[in-house]
């Protein structure tokens, strides 16, 4: 897979096959992605369900999928940015597509579950969450889960896929719940 | 849970429910457990399936386990450690044990799936994976997984609960495959 949004990254990490099962890569420090690693959680999105639309305005994410299918969808909004507008669409998960994502600041996502099952990201952020009032810039509009950018103007019907009883039980706005991370 | 080996540390981690699926944390920097990460990986162990036994030298292991039941046998075998020839039983997985274990260099340790389906460990060491020849004590004796200590004076009969023809079919040494993280 290619990166069509500036400043996003996606790299192959590998998969070893070993006696019991397989090892998995994810932060190596031969990486071009290693660097600082401010804080380490994990994500669970069961099929049907939609976590979106989520944009850090100073922390970089960089998620892998261990378990499950994931279906994540990028949008840039931002100003100075020359891939401004475009839209990015990735799956993360084995066997063919176990990868390093990294999301820039400023650029919104959304993600559901591609499979059966639910998917669990890995996300090793560059610095800590700092959790302050009206800085996590999380919501959903809609049964089927559009995104608006700041100014109003974009709206993008998104996860057409994603079955829509499941989205309106699931993908409610999520902003503002204690612990969750986010900066 | 309460450590019964010296330096070995169990720490209780929030899952955070969320619309969609939950969010689990690992490492965060407001822990005690937190410090330096010199890489993440993850390691699958298949049911029936043993891993063990594994000792670095150099490198604290962090181990949390998002997806599945993992059984995790450790021995204390350090000359200078006050709980010297102990051995402590760790399950770790959600929902009632999600934790971090911390392993000290030089204690050994070998687990496997305590349940019906994989289980997932992230693992976040202290430092990197240094591939040195001979560096990496892994071995495995014999279809009844059993430890030995350095001087071959103690055996160790464990992982009870395991099946013997998954034990002997999936048990077998690993040390020196290429690629597999270790100190």
């Amino acid at each position: 897979m290619e990166s069509v949004i500036n400043d996003v990254e996606l790299l192959d990490l590998a998969v070893i096959p070993t006696d019991g099962g397989p090892v998995m890569h994810m932060m190596r420090p031969a990486s071009p992605l290693f660097g600082e690693i401010g804080e380490v959680y994990f994500s669970e999105v069961e099929p049907g369900c939609v976590k979106a639309w989520k944009c850090h305005t100073r922390q970089t994410q960089r998620f892998a999928v261990p378990v499950g299918q994931l279906k994540i969808v990028l949008y840039d909004d931002r100003p100075e940015s020359p891939t401004r507008g475009r839209i990015m669409e990735v799956l993360l998960g084995r066997p063919d597509n176990y990868a390093l994502l990294q999301i820039p600041p400023r650029v919104w996502y959304g993600f559901t579950a591609a499979g059966s099952v639910p998917a669990v990201i890995c996300n090793c952020p560059d610095i800590r969450t700092i959790r302050r009032k009206g800085s996590v810039r999380t919501s959903i509009r809609g049964i089927s889960p559009i995104i608006g950018n700041t100014s109003g103007r974009v709206f993008l019907p998104l996860f057409l896929g994603v079955r829509h009883a499941g989205a309106d039980l699931c993908a409610r706005r999520t902003a503002g719940q204690g612990g969750t991370p986010g900066d």
